[in-house]
């Protein structure tokens, strides 16, 4: 579609402006990705999913690492391929080696092909579980 | 389907019940789930998925933990309702805590509604993923 | 939904009962299943589908048996319940054996696990593929 | 897959130009897209699926552009690129606003997270929507 | 899993207490749905995704009906169950009809089946569409 | 990425040119995809994987043919791309024929519309089916 297009910092509006220098201070970078750039066509948008992506993203419970590596096994379930090349780089910057890389897709193979085995075969659910 | 049912140890042949005993003993477990009763209709896939799983889940760069996040992630993402049970159980057995399944879950369904952006926007792929 | 509800044959309009009968006779059966009793609120949609359904599901290049194979595989795939649970009864109506199913089911999860190695890994298609 | 290509009006057989000239004649457009010519390669799939298709987005209780803003937003879930692509352009033709299109991946973003929560956390159906 | 469970009103933190409130009285309903009761449990998940929720179904350049018709259409193709139902609920309430429900899930049961087709041919993008 | 790489029969290790090796001589091959070249990059992953397709793939109460009709829809379905690619490729050389494969997606996407009418509607498995 011609019409859509990232939206450059340079031409960006004030509110748009201002988003993009939050997600660049977080993150430490001198320019936001295509996603960012994309999706701010649509302000609203923009602005609620990074107040989401910044608070979710966070450290807590889990650590960045462990939330970009589930990341990743989502993105690679929904074959969404911009998000799988920016979520592995993102995974790497947070200290994802090549053998964590490795394990992580076996685990996401192996994730796929047991729940399509409990589908067909229409396992129930054990009394424990519930 | 009637001709769907658990194979009771009781009633398992010699090579599905030597499945059942390393499942119950890797486990520490006294009897297998009903996924692994339901699979050992065929006895092939039983072995195969068994010997896969114990090699895949094993510790290794990845720990027990964040593996069992990760197969909890796909689950969900898979909406597989028998696979989303069990391996919350055995997340929980593996150390998960309520906040730790809080976070994982506000990050897996992130993920799946930004997957949706950069499709629906159709964001190439920075260069700097290539 | 209190709305929803299936249409049996007695309260149905002429044209739905006329689908009705079309599929008791091609299938050779007493009663039509409850997909078709619930599509039937739509009268449009109950005869577009079973016309296109009748079609494909013909005898043809493929045989009745490996289609229904086909049906069960999207289904495991799309994690439907209904859809197993129906299309495997069909499977085993147009022949398919207990050692079938087995293997059905095993190319199924590893198709699924072979999907998710090959996005996560981001392999391009090889030019012999082109 | 080299045996893979688009069948061009001019070496179309008098079935497929018949549908060519049906779907140029409702759409009032000088050739038809890409999807067509391809799945031309099975005449009894391209005469079917523009039969079912024609009747389906045809006005009705809900206006072509609603029908068109659907399915966008079930390409957008299913993350089949073409079908994004070319549903967007006819959701555009249809008169759907840049304000619009924005609004339609917010819904489609936020159903796919909530989906997912509603998953993980196992909520079970309230009694008033059974 | 015994450890999931609803948070009623009357066991909730006052933080949780608040969500509640404010969902009853923008609905103008007696209780929340089970949905929200279920990712009470992580108040901040339940806070955010309330928060975006009533902005992105707020009337807009699409209207709540079309919103709420474009959240089935997503729940239907995700195949979750809990969604489809209290969203086919809420979209009645939102005024959809009987003969619109019908229209709705033969667009989004067309899009599913041209989405495939689309996959299956390969059918590159025509140049249209870029 | 650019630490994704395919993994040379020239450059790899003994285990990795010994799996290699099995699969040319078992498909009678010259050099193997780049499929196996991607996941050659966690040697477990590529030996697991091989051996499980190996045995899964072979003729059993399927015939190969069968089983890469199979493979090709769980893989349109899914929407994976390159597995499209090799797959239709594998199931031409196993036999497929132009008829055969226009045959296969009429089913896979009947099967995907009608699964979510399935689910669309909220069909009740019938009692014959359990």
């Amino acid at each position: 579609m011609s019409q859509l297009k990232a939206v450059e910092y340079s031409a960006a509006s004030p509110e748009v402006k201002a988003v993009y220098d939050d997600i660049r201070q977080t993150r430490q970078v001198d320019d936001v990705n295509n996603f960012w750039k994309y999706i701010a066509q649509h302000p609203p948008t923009l602005a609620r999913t990074w107040d989401s992506l910044k608070d979710v993203m966070a450290p807590g419970a889990l650590d960045p690492l462990v939330k970009e590596l589930l990341y990743v096994a989502v993105s690679v379930t929904n074959n969404c391929g911009y998000c799988v090349a920016s979520h592995t780089a993102a995974a790497r910057r947070a200290g994802m080696t090549d053998e964590m890389f490795g394990e992580l897709l076996a685990v996401v193979g192996m994730a796929n092909e047991t729940n399509r085995l409990a589908v067909g075969y229409r396992v129930p659910i054990d009394p424990a579980f519930e």
